[in-house]
């Protein structure tokens, strides 16, 4: 973790004025691509590229469990991490469909699954078998915390050395809107009820059990604002600090990071923290419906692409989001311009 | 013309149900993926099948003038609409570019440029060089109308036969947000001044000076609300009058349209006109930054997909959009069910 702060790059602010230029000699009205021209700018100001590329994209999906399940926050048991790292793996997620869409290269990563995962498949990095109740301790060791963002951030390096052009997290992890809502808690200041919302999909006496599981556990942890590793050891997950790491890799190889959802949101934040340039290099793929996800945002300055009512994670906002990226890039490379088209101008 | 309300049948509400109940048997919890599972279901309707698919998509882009360019009511001159057609040809707009990026079929057609165009590669529908200026006489007579939609539907259904799977529908016309601004202050009723924005970018006392041409031409030609034919032929364009035939072919056929922004929209709403049901088989793919697109958009009924600030017709949001829906296929196609991957239920 030792000069991450110094290994993140300035944003190239002159090639994005230089492509801001250029995209007003293409044929349309100056600025009617809207967002996709912001994009294009921001694309070149993260590769240093006239003409950037985002494909191949990547997902790397880190799981990871929680030992704050016992308290019954979850609608789904905790068996059922590995076993969607099963259907990972057997490409039957979501995330593995829109993965295939998009064309990207996809792993998944056991960072800290609860249980031994048999199949060959699986990029083995699990820290520890799921982290401690953190209502009743750490979640774990400092330790712990930079061994997951360092396996994070080697999976990132591993594969934009492999060729990918543009990064998108995923996660799984039964339970992980618990420590993803009480990090925001102690990032925002605001208060619990605002932040905390069903989940995959809890009733609302379980919302309220949730929020007061959260409340318990930042009145016993005390975790330091101030310090990410130390959230993440009071309170976080292994995916959550995986994810943080890999985004930490992506930042210093200036490749573009595809935020999803409300976690990964989570994870974008911590990274910000460790490293304030580290935000340069995110694009937010979709809104959540997950309340907390709006506070994250803003917390983040980052508007999303998609308001699609997604709430499932795995990174799949993020892929589905990830096509307008590379018509950013398309518009860019191939139009035509008033010159060469020969096209009266306003 | 003749026939055409009763050749659009009702949207097959039973394959929805049947799609909807299968959603919930997929590896994500219910509801998680949003819009995606409200698309999937809502192509199911469409096109009666259980794993509805829409590519390859096809794109049609409708050329056609508007005499009212004589009062000045648009950025670029009118040899602009033929200089497009020439780049939508040699593949330099944003369109061919977005067109291409989704595998789309593509075809431009000449159903009113006010200049001949030599290229053989267009497909020559003209059925007049450009409108009339309509502050002082009718745009085009009935049969010219009727004429225009006929070509359109011919268009459509000809890139069905060939194996269109969703309809994409763009226009090219220098001076078309006057038309569009007109129609919707006929269909709405609303005042002029919340619908006339700076359609490809007129600055604030053109703005001004388009309202009032646009008020003067209501006074004059006195459109009939009830009657889309006379609305097209009093104040209407080509180009809208082609892309509502094209719509109309696609809702016969059963084929999802993807409708893009603002000019597109009220070809929509003029479909709608002529046949209810028409727009059942409507996705609106993203959200104008002009202002009569909300207007339009809550007149239709339909919330877009995206809202990415763009302002550039050609169909160019509605292709950007384009692999949400393919997403939304996919998912329904490619994901494991609960009991094919054996998982654990809530």
């Amino acid at each position: 973790m030792n000069g991450l702060k110094t290994s993140i790059q300035p944003l190239d602010i002159e090639m994005g004025q230089q492509v801001r230029n250029y995209l007003d000699t293409l044929t349309k009205p100056p600025g009617s691509l809207g967002r996709l021209e912001e994009l294009a700018i921001q694309l070149a100001e993260i590769t240093s590229e006239a003409f950037p590329v985002v494909s191949p994209a990547g997902v790397i999906v880190f799981a990871g469990d929680h030992g704050v399940v016992e308290e019954g926050v979850s609608a789904f048991p905790q068996e059922v991490t590995v076993q969607m790292v099963m259907n990972f793996l057997n490409n039957g997620a979501a995330i593995n469909v829109f993965s295939r869409q998009i064309g990207a290269m996809f792993e998944v990563v056991d960072i800290g699954v609860a249980a031994d995962i048999a199949a060959e498949s699986v990029v083995k990095r699990k820290v520890r078998y799921g982290t401690n109740n953190f209502c009743k301790q750490d979640a774990m060791t400092r330790e712990e915390v930079e061994l997951a963002i360092s396996a994070g951030y080697e999976r990132a390096e591993n594969m934009i050395q492999q060729g990918c052009k543009c990064l998108i997290l995923g996660e799984m992890g039964i339970g992980n809107t618990t420590p993803s809502s009480a990090i925001l808690a102690v990032l925002s200041g605001q208060d619990i009820s605002k932040l905390v919302g069903k989940g995959t999909g809890i009733a609302t006496e379980k919302i309220i059990h949730k929020q007061e599981v959260i409340v318990r556990a930042l009145t016993e942890r005390k975790p330091d604002r101030k310090d990410p590793i130390d959230i993440l050891a009071k309170i976080g997950g292994l995916e959550i600090a995986g994810m943080t790491g890999a985004m930490l890799a992506a930042a210093a190889n200036r490749i573009p990071i595809l935020v999803d959802g409300f976690i990964c949101t989570i994870s974008a934040l911590l990274a910000r923290g460790i490293c304030d340039s580290a935000s340069d290099y995110m694009i937010v793929g979709h809104r959540s419906v997950e309340p907390g996800h709006e506070i994250a945002l803003k917390l983040l300055g980052k508007k999303p692409l998609l308001d699609l009512d997604l709430r499932l994670g795995e990174g799949s906002g993020a892929a589905v989001a990830f096509p307008i990226l590379q018509s950013a890039t398309l518009m860019l490379k191939e139009m035509a311009t008033f010159a060469s088209a020969g096209i009266s101008k306003e």
